[in-house]
């Protein structure tokens, strides 16, 4: 069975600063047709940032669509001052964290939910990581703390609830699997 | 600092199927105000189902917002006839796979994309599949096939971009840690 659908129509709803909606009509392989809402998102880069003690920078913020101070590895929308999504997570690597780093290498690109939008991450794995004297500035709507933590941390930061989005578990999944196998990136 | 942000109003701009839309007026950390788009998005369940040949099940369908055919663990919306997230993901593994698994586990639950969306995943492993004869019927407007994968298979489908979206990678991650680490669900 071909399983490809069909645009038909779209219909703008919202153009956002961050978000647009659309409704849009498709025709369902069986020649029917049917009505999906779909959110346009820009795409963003995260990172596994390790430093030479073994721990894993995350950033504590406030989160509204879930009213909740949540922490989370750096990550960041790509903008248009933006080469890459490498160039713009070295960006946020300095806003977030304040930090450069020496050694970088591209895990994996992945949809957040592709079912209702096209929101793209870039993940990436950095370390050697040196802390900057000339830190850049956070957009000025936004306010956020960075820390440090071990993998047996993390883990029990993620059973309090207190680690809560996809990127952030998988990236520790990802690291913890990077530490069983000794496959340290830089092999 | 208290990084909490508090709701001042929100204004509704769709209401929709599977979306809601809402732009809603934030107070922020240092007093200022701030806007943010809101998706409010209904929860839903998603498994990692292994079979005796120690294969993942993986679904393939259309994906409009990006416009791929992709391949996905089995998930699907919790809805008002589901008890419980599990009683969900038991449906849905019906649905869309046409299995019952007798061996169920909770791994994690998790939200997609918090800057922009409440939409929350639970994510279960299970095993000891039966092939149902009373397989229930798929959504009137979902067509997708069903399809069985080694390890090694999804992490080169992974490789060939086929397997794209966060909670499949995830998935993916987590059964590779539980097979490095011998830590088999049942013990």
């Amino acid at each position: 069975m071909d399983l490809t659908e069909t645009e038909i129509s779209s219909k703008q709803i919202f153009t956002g600063r961050i978000v647009d909606l659309a409704v849009r009509t498709i025709k369902l392989p069986n020649g029917e047709t049917a009505s999906r809402e779909i959110v346009k998102h820009q795409p963003a880069s995260a990172a596994i940032a390790v430093n030479d003690k073994q721990e894993m920078l995350l950033v504590e913020q406030w989160r509204e669509p879930i009213k909740e101070l949540t922490l989370e590895i750096p990550a960041g929308l790509i903008d248009e001052t933006d080469a890459s999504p490498l160039d713009a997570m070295k960006r946020e690597l300095n806003e977030e964290g304040g930090y450069r780093a020496d050694y970088w290498e591209k895990i994996t690109e992945f949809y957040s939910s592709p079912g209702f939008t096209n929101e793209k991450l870039y993940l990436f794995y950095c370390d050697t990581l040196t802390k900057l004297t000339d830190k850049r500035e956070l957009d000025p709507d936004e306010f956020l703390t960075s820390h440090w933590f071990s993998l047996a941390e993390l883990k029990r930061l993620s059973a309090q609830g207190k680690i809560v989005d996809a990127k952030t578990l998988y990236a520790m999944s990802v690291w913890e699997n990077m530490l069983l196998t000794g496959a340290d990136a830089k092999e």
